[in-house]
């Protein structure tokens, strides 16, 4: 097969990637017309006000502090970048060893403005080949690596805390074939998540996944942090949708396990080692996945829930009347809309309500589809589950839909010092950690928000206060990890651990876990070279 | 939670378990209205013919071989079982230490009647701490074990090869929780496939999978085998499926991850590694699994098709028009169906075709379903895809149309000594080697045959002589798995490798993922106690 290229985005959508968000607030330019990176249905920032009280983007975006310094992290006994290192490099990718240290800003800091680490080097590989001499190296060398990806995590893990090497996948973008009868793509890790589903729409299939970052983040980069995302409830966990894996351990040797085999019960499946493991364990080059047609007919409507109990009902409904076209289950709470229609100015077409819940189909009939839809909605304001619903009469309502939940973020951050929380629990106890943070906290939040995720158990829990303050810190953690153990629940749903969370890890997984983690790690990687400080906790 | 039991079959129905299967045909007696293990739907087996000819279950069943003489394998260097180990043993599962060796026997031999262990000791716990007692006690004392469940296995991975404790989940067998909302199922890993999901059912939930064996096989065990199954196509792969799982490793230590959370982003995915690990890395105790609503209607239609190149075609089409209600789709040659109705007297309602093709719909509107299906249908019989088809009135009919489809590996049987082989392929490439075969054994066999879950991409590969003869297998193999592996096949689909196949590992996997198989499976059973001589090749 021979590859072929998937076009990169033209120059002006470039400016919707993160680097472009943090340029403009950087320099307090007026934007228009732009993206907003962290929405899917591309909502506008009409303004650098877009950044104001934003606890990670302020309006002026001063100096992002250094990891090392914040954190106070000790530098393991890694070597330090030599100049025949460079030379070594020069000859295995030529031309692409960046040491430019403005050039190197971008890779250096993620993209909330968290964290910042000082890599004096970036390279560029183009194939495994390269990837795996790189790691050769590096190994011989005891040189320690920072894997990135589209640089679009949220917790810290694709960016260096020191000095490590960062091994960007962006020339890794070459699809190497999809098959239409099968729907199976297998691609190099670094193309954008947008580009594949648009490069599968014209052949009428999509990606299983898709996230607010899709303009920018690669697949390598998602595969590796086991995304979650807004098609989840529909196509499903990576785990499953991923076919195979072609990743470099950390001492150069390629494992290829890039099959395009729905079944394959040969061995142990290696590929899953890999699957959320922040590229702790290996570098992921290239991934075989298999893609759901395009669905036909899609539906968008947004209901009024007079409490959550009414929400949960209304979801068992949904899942039983709706059944195979349902494609998301998202909540808010009533706080979340305010915040949307008084900061952002959106007008929800359904009058205040203490929750909402926006439903998603996708489906092969537009007719069978609406029919489905029209039933299920008779049913919920029949009984009164819900109190009122709007629903979207073509696409561009739809988006506008979209946009009361996906905008919830922003509204929050324009809204003041966010403290976010992304845990999955019992959907039956989904919203109790809200009521009991508001008690808890009393007037010393502004607000206290949960949406998200409704149908994965997945809530966005968000705090919210005029500006950062330690003392609301400490009566959120650890108060909020131990209440989400408490439920068997996960300190992070879809967002991993990578450096901000990797001390948490023991609040959703036993030390017996933890132990075989780190005995799997010293296995793959016994001179912890790949994204040190991230993952694991620092200590056992 | 308070545990509630599972009720276990009646005593009629357990007469259908293969070892009701294999008592029957050993005792020649004729048994007529009782089901036939390897078919879902419950096809009959009227008199003791049913296993004549049958490769694996002549007339009268001779004795099996002994694996270690037929094989030539040598014992590891274990301990043998002592009378002080019985007495702790008999400590632990009080009055459950099954030493008769007529109680055994049935154990100790798989239900294919292929492989056969000597086995001394059976142990039957009902908790995990039970389990970890065992397995801490064997680990110390350098005693192979070998985990149990339905033993329903294809490749004589669930029976010992020498004289390794057979550890039982037989008695593991209660529900721990289920949540209506989320569809979460807990339970411990010796509930029965079938009873789990006639438990669900009362819930208008379904299991995720479904297998010919689900009336004796484990959860435990399929979660270990990776079972695929005939719900693959629709609710996909185990590893997207099972949330949750608490395994026990070889040295006694609880891994406790069993919680019930979709999404879970808190490290490495442990669960991952031992599902597919056929009992090698630790012994599953209990299951969390992600359980699909019970459909409103299901349809099934037979199509006959002129060549595998409109199988393939409709298989698009039915993607495209069926979309999110299509749940199976699988494909049957015209000698499969020329043995079923010579052999088993089975009437097709449609006329003499090159390839058969089955189609289901699983849906959650009846009417919907039965519009989509009936435009698919004028479809594929305008466009000359398919020359004919036949679409079940009732659920009498439906599971006359299966039985044509299940019913075809006791067709074959019927008809001489069969030679088994189960692999994926890319689907476009699925027939290939079925025709290959034909003209490169000519007449040294009776027929070479294919059929399968063609969705899957999974091909169940027959070919049929007289009798056993090694120049034919010699003709064979390797050329089956150097044929699969040059078009980068599976040489297991969903069987596993167990015993049988673990030296053919080497044509899916490449030298650096075996090797890094055999490291784990030093690094998490450092003793190699668990299930020895199975998955992993002889030699490195």
């Amino acid at each position: 097969m021979v590859p072929h290229r998937v076009p990169r985005w033209p120059t002006w959508l470039f400016c919707a990637s993160p680097g472009w968000w943090r340029t403009a607030c950087t320099l307090g330019a007026s934007v228009e017309q732009r993206r907003w990176p962290g929405s899917p249905w591309g909502a506008r920032v009409t303004s650098p006000l877009a950044c104001r009280g934003c606890s990670s983007t302020p309006s002026r975006a001063p100096e992002v502090t250094l990891t090392q310094e914040r954190y106070r992290v000790q530098r393991l006994p890694f070597s330090t970048v030599s100049k025949e290192d460079l030379a070594a490099f020069e000859r295995i990718v030529p031309g692409r060893v960046v040491t430019d240290p403005e050039e190197l800003e971008a890779s250096n800091v993620d993209w909330l403005r968290t964290f910042r680490g000082c890599s004096k080097v970036l390279l560029r590989p183009r194939t495994t080949e390269e990837v795996s001499r790189i790691l050769r190296h590096c190994h011989e060398r005891n040189l320690a690596v920072n894997p990135q990806g589209g640089n679009t995590g949220m917790v810290g893990g694709s960016v260096p805390v020191f000095d490590e090497i960062i091994l960007s996948t962006a020339l890794m973008n070459q699809v190497i074939s999809f098959q239409s009868v099968s729907g199976i793509l297998v691609c190099q890790a670094g193309c954008i998540l947008e580009e594949l589903n648009r490069y599968l729409e014209e052949q009428d299939f999509i990606m299983p996944l898709d996230l607010g970052a899709k303009g920018s983040c690669h697949i390598g980069g998602n595969v590796a942090t086991n995304a979650g995302g807004l098609r989840f409830l529909r196509y499903g966990s990576l785990r499953g949708t991923v076919l195979g894996l072609e990743v470099v351990l950390a001492d150069g040797a390629v494992l290829n396990c890039l099959t395009s085999l729905r079944k394959d019960n040969t061995g142990y499946d290696l590929k899953q080692l890999f699957i959320g493991s922040e590229g702790t364990l290996g570098v992921i080059t290239a991934v075989s996945i298999l893609c759901p047609p395009k669905p036909e007919a899609v539906n968008v409507a947004l209901f009024g829930c007079p409490g959550f109990a009414e929400v949960l009902k209304t979801f068992s409904t949904c899942k039983g009347m709706l059944g195979e076209i349902l494609s998301a289950f998202e909540f808010m709470d009533a706080e979340c809309m305010q915040l949307v229609r008084h900061h952002l100015h959106l007008a929800s077409p359904v009058q205040e309500s203490p929750f909402y819940v926006l439903v998603e189909t996708s489906g092969s009939s537009a007719g069978h589809d609406a029919d489905k839809l029209s039933g299920f909605l008779e049913r919920v304001l029949g009984s009164g589950l819900v109190t009122e619903g709007s629903v979207a009469a073509d696409q561009r309502k739809a988006k506008m839909l979209w946009a009361l939940r996906e905008r919830i973020t922003e509204a929050l951050s324009r809204d003041g010092y966010v403290y976010k929380y992304d845990i999955s629990l019992p959907v039956e106890r989904l919203y109790d950690i809200v009521t009991d943070l508001r008690a808890r906290l009393g007037p010393s939040a502004k607000h206290v928000v949960g949406y998200g995720h409704l149908g994965d158990g997945n809530l966005h829990l968000n705090v919210i206060a005029e500006a950062f303050s330690a003392s609301l810190l400490a009566a959120l953690e650890p108060y909020v990890y131990e209440w989400t153990a408490g439920q068997q629940g996960s300190v992070s749903a879809e967002h991993g651990l990578g450096f901000k969370k990797k001390d948490v890890l023991g609040y959703s997984k036993p030390p017996a876990a933890v132990q075989v983690m780190q005995r799997l790690k010293a296995l793959l990687d016994p001179k912890g070279i790949l994204n040190p400080y991230k993952t694991l906790p620092t200590r056992a």
